[in-house]
Parts: C-alpha cells; sequence; structure tokens
C-alpha cells in the first residue's frame, strides 16, 4: 500500500477533530502532503469517523487523479491541492465548521489576537471572503489571505488551517476553536485588549524556540 | 419479529440523539416508516435511551394502533403519523429539544441560513407556531409551514426533522443543533450575513450531487 | 445494612449528577427519604462522585442523627431535613450549582416557563432569597417559596429539586438546568414568549397521565 | 527514583485538567513542591496528557535545575518557581488557558464573588496584569495580587491557582472555570447581586471546617 505511515497519520489527525468536538456527524476533514512524492493522502467524502480506518483514507496526486484508494475523496480535495500547490511550506491542511469559529464567519469577522496563545496561529486570523465550497477558487482565496497566519475564517462557511504536517494542522484547528470561544466570550461582555505585534512577537519566539520538547 | 431490520435502524438512529448531546434523560425521539407495508417504528414513550434496545422499539399502523411491542408508543406517535400520511416523500422523522434550536422556539423566530451547511435542511429554519404536543395538530403545523426544508422550529417547544430515511432525519436533527449553535452565537456579537437564494441551491448541488460516497 | 435497596438508588441517583455535567468535583448531592422508617440517605460530604459506592452513602434520622455509615454526611443534610419534615409529599431531594441555574442566582430572578418541558418542572421556577448554606433556615425558605414547583433557584447559590422519589429529584436537576440553558440562550437573543397557565396545565396532564410507561 | 509518590500525584492532579475540560491539546500544568526537600515536580513541557506517565514529570529545583527527569520541564517552570520561593504556604500550583476564565482575561477584569463557591476560592479573583509567559516576572505579578485568593486571572493569557497542595491546586482550577462560567452567564443577562465579605466570610467558615472528611 501507497504511504502507508501518512495514511496512518492523517487517519490519526482526522480522529482529533471529533474527539475535541470540532465536527459533527461526517464534517470537516485533514491532509498531508507527502514531500517525497508529492502526493497527498485525504479524507474521503462525507464518511463517518467512528467506522473510517486509515485504508480508507484516499492518496490523489496534484492534479486530483485518485492513485489509491476504494472511496471518492473530500469535495475539498481540489482546494487542499491549490493551497499545497501554491504553498511548499505547508505538508498538511484541515478544515472543519467548529462553532465558535464560525461564528466569526457567519459575521465576516477576522479573530483579533486577544491571547498569548494566539502567537501560535501568527497573530490575527483573517477572513477569506466567500467562496462556494468544493473547488480551486476557495484555494486561491485562503492562499491570497492566510498571509503568515495558520488558519483562517471563510465567510458563511467555516476554518482552515495549515501546518508543516497534518498533525500541526490538526493542532492548529483545536487553536483556533478554543481562542475563538473565549474571544467571543470576552466580546459578548465588553472590549478585548488586543496584543501588540511586539508582545505576539515575544510569544511567537517562545512557541517556537522554547515550547515543548523536539 | 416484525421489521426486524427497521427496528434496529432506527433504535440506533435514536441512540444518535444523546450521543450528539440532543436530549437529557428520556425526551426526544426518531421513528422510521417502511415503505413496503406502511408500518411506523418509534421509540417507546419516556424511556431510557440506555437501556433500550431494538426490540424494545414499537411497531404501529398509520392509525396508531399498536401492531408489535410490548411498550407504549411515544407521545408525538399521532404526530409523526399525520406527517407521514401527508408526506409520501418522508421516511423518518425526528423530535428533539436540543437547547439552541430551543431558544430560537422560545423566541418564536426561524433560523435564518447562514451557512454553506444550511444548503443541507433546505436554507432557512422555518418556524411553526405553539400548538400542545402529542395530536395531530402539531403533525398539521408542520405539514403547512416545512414546505422544503428538512427542519422546523415549533414555538415553546423544539425541532422537528424530516427525512427520506430515519438515519437522515437524525443527521438532520444533529445538523440543525450545529446551525443553530453558530448562528445563535454569530447573533449575540453582530447581524449575520445570509446567504442568497442562488448560494444556497448551488451549496444543495454540491451536498445532493457531489458529497458522500452512494 | 439498613436500607440497602434506597442505598443503592440514592447511590446512582447521585451519579447522574457528574454525568449529566451538573456538577464538578464533589459538590451537588441527593438524598432520599424512606417511607416506613422515616429515615433518610444522603451523600457523604466532599466526597469524589467517582470514588463513592452505596456502603458510603449516610444513613441519618430526621435530627440528624447518623443512623447507619462511616462517613460525614452533607453540609446539606439539615437543609434536606427540613424540607423532608415539612413535606409530606417529597420523598427525594437534589442539589446542584449547575450553570446555566446558577446564572439566573446570581442574578437574583426565577426562571420564566417558555416550553413545554416547563410544565414538568411545575411552570415557573421560583426563586428564594439568599440564605447561608447549611442550616435549617434554608431549608425554610425552600418550603416557603418553592409551591407546587419541583425545582427551586436560590439567590447566589444555586439550586434544589424535590420529587416522590430521589430518581425524580435527579431527573428535575437535570431538567431544571435544560430549561434554564435553552431559556438564558433565548434571553440573550430577545424576549421569549412565556407560556399561559392554561398550556402548562395542558402539558402538565400529559407529562403526569399519558407520558412514560407507568 | 526521587519522589515518586509526588510524582504520581503531581501526574494524576495535570489529568483532572483535560478531564474537566480546562485545557486542549498540551496547553496547561500542574506543579508540586516536596516539603522535605523544596524540590519541585512539574509536568514535561508540550507533552500530550493521554501519553504522559509518572516518569515523565521532571524534578527541579528551586533555581530551575532538572534534578531527574529525562524531558524539557514546562515553559511556565522559573514562575511556578517565583511563586514557592515567596510563599511558603504554597504546595501545589496550577496553570490552565480555561475559556470562561480567560474571557475575563482578555478584557482585564477581576471576577467578582456572586457564588456561595467563591469562598473556596478566596472570594474575588483579583487580576494581574499582562506580563509575557515563562519568566519570573509573572510569577512576581502573581504573588504581588493574588493576596488572601486561591487564584488569579493573568490579563491576555489565562490562570494561575495556588494551594496547599498539587490536590487543592487543581481543584482550584476547576472552581475558577465552574465560577467564571456561572459569573459570565448571568453579567450576559444583567447585574450580578456580589456578596459582602461578611457572607463570604461565614462561607468560607463552613468550607474549612465543616465541608468534607478530613
Amino acid at each position: 500500500m501507497l504511504l502507508e505511515k501518512l495514511r496512518e497519520i492523517v487517519w490519526k489527525c482526522n480522529l482529533e477533530l471529533p474527539k475535541n468536538d470540532l465536527v459533527r456527524m461526517t464534517s470537516g476533514n485533514i491532509s498531508g502532503r507527502d514531500p517525497q512524492t508529492g502526493l497527498v493522502v485525504i479524507k474521503p467524502s462525507g464518511y463517518s469517523y467512528e467506522e473510517m480506518m486509515p485504508a480508507d483514507m484516499v492518496v490523489v496526486d496534484m492534479d486530483g487523479k485518485v492513485v489509491e484508494g476504494h472511496l471518492k475523496p473530500s469535495v475539498d480535495t481540489e482546494t487542499h491541492l491549490y493551497v499545497y500547490a501554491h504553498r511548499p511550506d505547508v505538508l498538511g491542511i484541515g478544515h472543519t465548521h467548529s462553532p465558535y469559529a464560525s461564528s466569526f464567519a457567519v459575521l465576516g469577522r477576522p479573530i483579533p489576537p486577544c491571547l498569548t496563545a494566539s502567537a501560535m496561529l501568527g497573530g490575527e486570523i483573517p477572513l477569506g471572503k466567500y467562496v462556494p465550497i468544493g473547488g480551486a477558487a476557495i484555494g486561491a482565496e485562503i492562499v491570497a489571505k492566510i498571509g503568515h497566519a495558520r488558519a483562517i475564517i471563510m465567510q458563511n462557511h467555516g476554518v482552515f488551517t495549515i501546518g508543516a504536517s497534518p498533525k500541526q494542522a490538526a493542532k492548529m484547528a483545536v487553536e483556533v476553536e478554543e481562542i475563538a470561544k473565549i474571544t467571543h466570550l470576552a466580546m459578548l461582555m465588553g472590549q478585548p485588549i488586543v496584543l501588540t505585534q511586539a508582545q505576539l512577537d515575544q510569544m511567537d519566539d517562545l512557541y517556537t524556540n522554547l515550547y515543548g520538547q523536539k
């Protein structure tokens, strides 16, 4: 079987989505790109997380052709591929309709950086305009607007995250919802205090250079 | 035993309700109609989800007579039967008091379509007026107001969903709460951006023709 | 061992509290009264729900004397006993700090009856004034204000529920939080539509005479 | 192995954080100080709660030198050590970004004492000003502002708790989020009723002298 290790990683990262209450039923997905072959492993379309196994992951090439797999890939596949094609640094992509982040999507608003943890996501979480699900156009909007952030709110839709691995893309999907929730709760009571770029840079340095085990 | 397969499906679909935090204690129910015999399988009244087994499901005919089963059917049975009688396309019905959707019920407001996922429910989730629980009258209000939507908010009460199968009715119960939650959260912060009918139609096409495995 | 069956029931009803997210750590309790002996079984004070077993339940008489049990009874015992002494119809009492209901307690407000399910609790959930935890005085305030309702909000504190059994008291603790949540969510968006007494009476009749299996 | 018992306690207390939904992914931590040796046991940096075992806990001395352990200690270690050095009464420290409490952090507001349970935390939960994560400076701000409270909100960041044991620090982390949630929900609907110092003192007496089993 092709990319056996990556399939298992992508499968496991997909399972993080229901485990962290970011998705309901079959919605959402995580993909991963193999840096050697350039092939992408992605969740099958509309497939139950509970029943899904590593062998159900779909392997596609950069043209969207299914290279291996017995199932149809996610309807978001073309979107993922566009992002991979234009962002060589990205090896993992995530997508959810997680509720607090999606409430910003309904209003067409970015999420201001009000928490030390916001530095992990690159500060403000930008907004992409409304683009219908399922094509390269939404990928183009992500690439145009995400900049150095690791997540983007897509208007009337949900969240996309990017990372140097599928695991990081999944982690960013968790973090963006947590930050969206705290910021939302604060905005209901008053005016959030937004961190300065210097404060965010200092925290980014901590998360990049000191945090974790490496 | 009559309709053994449908009993098991209806039982399993009922279990989706507590699993997705849509019901507490014994509230809520899912039913399914057998297209061959016209018989309906429904949850027993006030029965614990934890203790419930497929054999506890109640089989009723279209007049509400218990055809098979050792328990009393749901107090909502007459309501389900009215909907089945007037909507030949419906083979599954769901009912919950899920909290975010029910908050719209308390205000007597429909849920505006502000998310791509709203297309799955047919766009706006309409409002039915207050009708006491338990009779054909509430079924008549559902039939009168639900139109092409797959869910309806019943004032001061909760949610009813319909589908081409019990599984779809259960899925719609999950989706309506998710959409209600995101829309509610957005409405607390500002003015939601409502999707146009053309945008919803385009997404409906995607969910109908591309999404999932069929 | 005294009242072995009632201990087990009270223990199981206490476990419903964490299971339904109504309590954190060791807070909250359920008690039950034995109609024959008049003895009361109650949760031990500040005791972990996870480690608690039926044998850890404390049996007290109506003067608060521990009749059987190796642990100290809840600090709310005197309160429960006062209610039992003045309400012969009550055989089960529950107490939680469940968050949505307690938010009404912080504001000193009753919960208006805006849902068909409110009929199960007797309509409006009344408010008791602030009384310090742990004595007969809080029991007296409950008895003075609860009337025909099955739950009461105690200002700056939490919720007490009553029932014809410990099981019903636990169920009411679940229902009051569900109703508080839905009503709270509605109040944040607009003006709730309150049910009339006639509408509540009709629903009370349904819950009393038709709902469930008996 | 050094401090085998304390490692196990600190490990178990750390697991209370995800269990009570106070942390996501690897964020948050609990530490404990051994009163005999003065050594501190703390969670490893950026480490998964699920994979973490007692042997993964890191033992540091009061200068922050790793005395035993195969992993890097939390980036918050210096902060914990500063608090231990200046508060001999403290033998356990907790840290989370729990969402309701953190919403107060985003606004730079203390949490007013509106619940009998607030007495457990020492009344009002004070606010510390913004200080970057990871050094003694944040410890100094905690020591300067926490006073007789058992928790503090750190602006734009999250919560720190203190206790006479790691277990108490973990319990305070649970309580502060519960109180923050109830108070937040109340503040969205109206003006919270704040308890007087005399009312809080009376409840503090109950929690200190009557509550629990000792």
